[in-house]
């Protein structure tokens, strides 16, 4: 059976990372897909495994050519989900996750329509956003009211997502998010390849 | 906020008592409805636990009134679901689950519009569902193979469900469905209350 096309959008902040490590220990059949990127790689970074890095005019092409789900430009380099590396893995089997912005997600629903759902992750509180945020120590005052800014225009798209998780706990956040992807798995619509399996199969057994 | 209405539907030796006895031990928040019926209460039976035992007259004016989401006559008895019950329950939080057949699925639906949702859980194969039915050692070959006649019927309903569950083990059954009820917790339609309380308390915080 085919796999699902997940979107995960969460303001700078929420946990996002924590959890999406956590989940990966947790589920099986859970891939993230390899953006394609103009941007340098850096120290350490291989291609194919954390980014396919591609000159600008190759990128320009794919754009063209209708080959990305979504795509942006950030600081003058472009990143982009590759349709063709999506569907890869969808036709495995294997659910793939959109780590994707609000922005991102706005094109996803476009481009792949119906195929996909999309779960945003909010933080449980503005002061929680805040300290999480100050807490790591390692931002200006600038840059911390600069994705508090960010927060506060991300969390008004929230209500364009299929799923809501407030991230009260990580334990619980984690495991919120788990039971969302094994419960589109069994989605009536997905699953109905399945039944004329079973149903001619009943249909002509003697008892 | 208020609880989700959950049509549970399975045909019988599919294992769905197991699968909600362990259930109830794993999920906080779930209860089940009292039905209404006009059949005399059987030893041990109490009017409000196993059923709220009225008479026909009572029954009869209940479903003119339309106080029932679904009811159905069984061997000269009526059985019903009220709304008043369900939404006592659904108004204090908790989830309601019906555990109902194909018929009183389909009329739930009907009168409750898409303020539900409804999962059918189908054995893994005839051969499997033949073995349960036969298994039990305690039916004649002829109610084995009404079941077995029933049941093809009831799978063909199956793709009207919203969800699909196989229960190939009962573990992963009722992994399955806790996780189909904790996920619908967070469908964004039944959050967005919960967004509105987050957004004016972001935008009137200082740094």
């Amino acid at each position: 059976m085919r796999g699902n096309l997940i979107i995960i959008s969460a303001p700078s902040g929420t946990g996002k990372t924590t959890i999406l490590k956590r989940l990966f220990t947790l589920v099986k059949g859970v891939t993230f897909s390899v953006s394609h990127t103009t941007r340098s790689p850096r120290s350490g970074e291989q291609h194919g495994v954390d980014y396919y890095f591609v000159d600008q005019q190759t990128f320009l092409g794919m754009r063209t050519g209708n080959e990305f789900l979504e795509w942006a430009e950030v600081h003058g380099n472009y990143y982009g989900t590759s349709r063709a590396e999506v569907n890869r893995h969808l036709a495995r089997g294997l659910d793939v996750l959109l780590d994707i912005d609000v922005q991102g997600a706005r094109q996803v629903r476009q481009t792949a329509g119906g195929d996909c759902f999309s779960i945003f992750i909010a933080p449980p509180s503005w002061e929680e956003l805040t300290l999480r945020l100050t807490g790591r120590g390692t931002d200006s005052p600038e840059t911390i009211r600069l994705r508090l800014d960010n927060a506060i225009k991300e969390m008004q798209d929230a209500g364009l997502y299929d799923y809501l998780i407030v991230n009260d706990t990580v334990d619980q956040a984690v495991d919120t998010l788990r039971s969302i992807i094994i419960a589109q798995r069994c989605r009536a619509r997905r699953n109905s390849d399945g039944l004329p399996l079973l149903l001619p199969d009943c249909e002509h057994r003697p008892l």
